[in-house]
């Protein structure tokens, strides 16, 4: 048993135990004393090593599996989740502490299979180096006070118009909130819309960072099975109590790729119409879509205006940007904002001004159309790769968008110490079983192919073969 | 009565009688149909009206007054904080909705007497653009994906140097967290030490936003009187209820501008040590001290390490940049990082990379010291205009440091109107008395001096006593 977990009793004090006992488990996740893909012992044994009732200890592992740090295997055990090895929490800040007092830098260039970037190398530097110089050198007077929390007015505006003609949502300028990302809007918008307990439908599997956005306002998540239509609308209205929100990843499903058929979109509307429930549509990859046309946004079919829009310009633009937004209805808007300036006092002026620009001066517009070409032709390159590479050990259903493959090998039932291999060869797919909040039902690995160049894509499918012994 | 408050009944919802009360209070003030200044109906009238209990009313007045919307004048009844149409909730998200669908402009340059903002006349622009263009041609690879969520390494190094060096506060990098301002790292910290219902000692009177952060965590406000040592820790030990965390502003108080008293900083950790309490050091102006040697921080004495140093860039180079930072005790690093990373992504990269730069250049001690030597004398220019305008129908203690005077009239109880007048003339003054949270205990005008010209003070002066009919 790792020594970090018991080797100090839990104190009487103010905090419950079940919450002292989650802390220490998190920060012996942080600090490396427990690594990725470790098996933690058994609740029963550890809660008589600690004195504590055993549900104690069932509640701790059930809310860090909730919240995507540990794994139930079933009978083979909990183990630490292989993706927080890949980066979630290799912040600097929680590595070992070394008495050197340098904190090390991230790594320069992204792992070969990464998720969630788009390609680097396709930025367009030199544009975006020469609209920052010419927004850093009109910077003055008002512009360099406060910003509007809400965000910057050119911004909003700029947003507004290109989600009318880029993503069938029509909105006001003054619906679209800036927020720093996905994370901070979702963040946002479950302060606005929950209470401490409120039921929300959650995509099973999904995008577990998502998760701790919701839990930290103390939702209730309650996952719903997504197949190859999305997620499954019937089954939560039948099966689930009631919720207040549903998140849903609409255009293609942040794990299977799948867009979500239109049928399901009419029930899940109307499910939020009848209900008076509200519905976050996540569209980080709505551009990405590269056979026949784009799907336009959930959002375009909201005539009883219940769905807030997220989108962001980390999967578009960079995510060192670290800019996103949310439209929400109209009558939302007062209260998002104020809730937002509890929050923060908003988002860098600078940054703001240069997407504002990119976008009204046309850049943006041809920068999504270029980059649609790039990952058609970097995804088939991939798809080839890995197809001659593996042959018949490995199934892919290619799906019309999205920023991954999802690969199932014939005997991929631990797609878990798949990843892990990988991870130790410098790779980073992620686990599809890892994206689950309860019972695992699929495996796979999950592989990023925007930064894998089209003339690498044959030695990046070996090196991955190589890597899990294939 | 305001027909905005009135005119729908209340329903029956799964939201309290008197949330709703309050959302439709704060809807009405941020759409401007209630004006800063103007009286609320009577507790009894409304709760009559709306056929509901008084205590409801109560209720949600009471929090509005708490989070400085509303601002209670005794006998003479409620009324709508005189703060708020100076700004806070001028987002133009939340002005009257109009049918052209433009977002109007934040205005172009400060208003005279503004609180809170640095010299933007004297922001070092031409260099700062210099080091923005060549940061933005360096950015490529990994320093386009995510960003550390705890912050740039670079930045966290150059504070952490910056921090010892400048206000004697001793630290690991590691212990630096960047965040987007004072108002998120408050925000952050809160959550990482506060459960529902914790006491929080806080300055009577004291910073009105920081309040809304601490109530958005459920906190408990407790109110500590400052007098002329600054927090009377004294009389929070006796009289009040037990606390878990205190925040102050010692180097110069929020609103008094005096600083804490040696005396007092000690009694204040020894209780944080005795009762296992925290701090947190707002030390947003500290660096503008102008008569004797500038004070070190509280946390350079914090042998107990309860202490957290908050600070901002927003005072010392420009709000426009959105960032801040934390230093937390190393016990609170990993904690505070990962519930960082529920909220957000993190800050964008170039901003950091800017400061960062700016520091390790040896740019930010120039500039400190430059802006030191500009406030002093901004400072003095204008406390001679005002009383040569005014005469002895004003009083002014003026503080060894701080960023704004402090003007007591001769017949100033009614410094919201007075307030209230100058704002309507173009000026932006804040009155003392609506930085109470509960009884106000004292009257008088705060006049931001940063941003007025030496050669400007007289005019402005004038300016003020011509709004204010004197």
């Amino acid at each position: 048993m790792p020594r970090a977990l018991s080797d100090r009793p839990l104190t009487r004090s103010a905090m419950p135990l079940q919450e002292q006992l989650y802390q220490r488990i998190r920060t012996a996740i942080a600090s490396r004393q427990l690594f990725a893909g470790e098996r933690l012992p058994a609740a029963r044994t550890l809660a008589s090593d600690l004195g504590v009732a055993r549900g104690t200890v069932d509640t701790a592992y059930a809310r860090l599996i909730g919240e995507g740090y540990l794994l139930s295997r079933g009978p083979a055990g909990t183990v630490v989740s292989p993706d927080l090895q890949a980066g979630i929490l290799r912040s600097p800040a929680t590595r070992g502490r070394r008495p050197t007092a340098r904190v090390p830098q991230t790594p320069q260039e992204p792992l070969p299979f990464q998720l969630g970037l788009p390609a680097l190398d396709a930025f367009p530097r030199a544009l975006w180096a020469r609209l920052t110089a010419r927004a850093a050198k009109r910077l003055s007077g008002g512009a360099l006070a406060y910003p509007d929390t809400a965000g910057l007015a050119d911004l909003r505006e700029a947003i507004a118009t290109y989600l009318a003609v880029s993503r069938g949502v029509p909105c006001r300028a003054e619906q679209v909130i800036v927020t720093s990302s996905y994370q901070a809007g979702l963040s946002l918008i479950a302060r606005v819309l929950l209470q401490p307990g409120d039921g929300v439908w959650f995509e099973e599997p999904g995008y577990f960072l998502a998760r701790s956005a919701l839990k930290a306002v103390a939702a209730r998540l309650l996952p719903v099975p997504v197949d190859e239509q999305g997620m499954n609308v019937e089954f939560a209205r039948t099966h689930l109590p009631p919720a207040r929100l549903a998140v849903v990843t609409p255009a293609h499903h942040s794990a299977f790729g799948v867009a979500l058929a239109l049928a399901r979109r009419q029930k899940l509307l109307a499910w939020a119409a009848e209900t008076d429930a509200w519905i976050v549509e996540d569209d980080y990859d709505g551009e990405f879509h590269y056979v026949g046309r784009k799907l336009p946004a959930l959002k375009s079919l909201d005539l009883a205006d219940r769905v807030i829009y997220a989108g962001s310009f980390s999967k578009t633009l960079s995510p060192s940007l670290c800019l996103g937004y949310l439209v929400v209805p109209e009558r939302l808007v007062e209260q998002t904002v104020e809730t937002k300036l509890a929050l923060t006092k908003g988002e860098a002026v600078l940054g703001q001004r240069v997407v504002a620009d990119f976008i009204a001066e046309g850049h943006f517009g041809r920068h999504l159309k270029r980059m649609r070409g790039l990952y058609a032709t970097r995804r088939e390159a991939l798809a080839i790769a890995l197809s001659d590479t593996f042959g018949d050990r490995l199934r892919m259903t290619v799906q019309p968008g999205g920023m991954h493959l999802l690969a199932r090998f014939a005997d991929g039932g631990n797609d878990v110490e798949l990843a892990r291999r990988a991870v130790r060869h410098g790779l980073m797919p992620n686990a599809l079983s890892s994206q689950y909040m309860e019972r695992t039902r699929d495996y796979g690995l999950m592989l990023g192919f925007t930064n894998i160049a089209e003339e690498q894509a044959l030695t990046k499918a070996k090196a991955l073969a190589n890597a899990i012994g294939f």
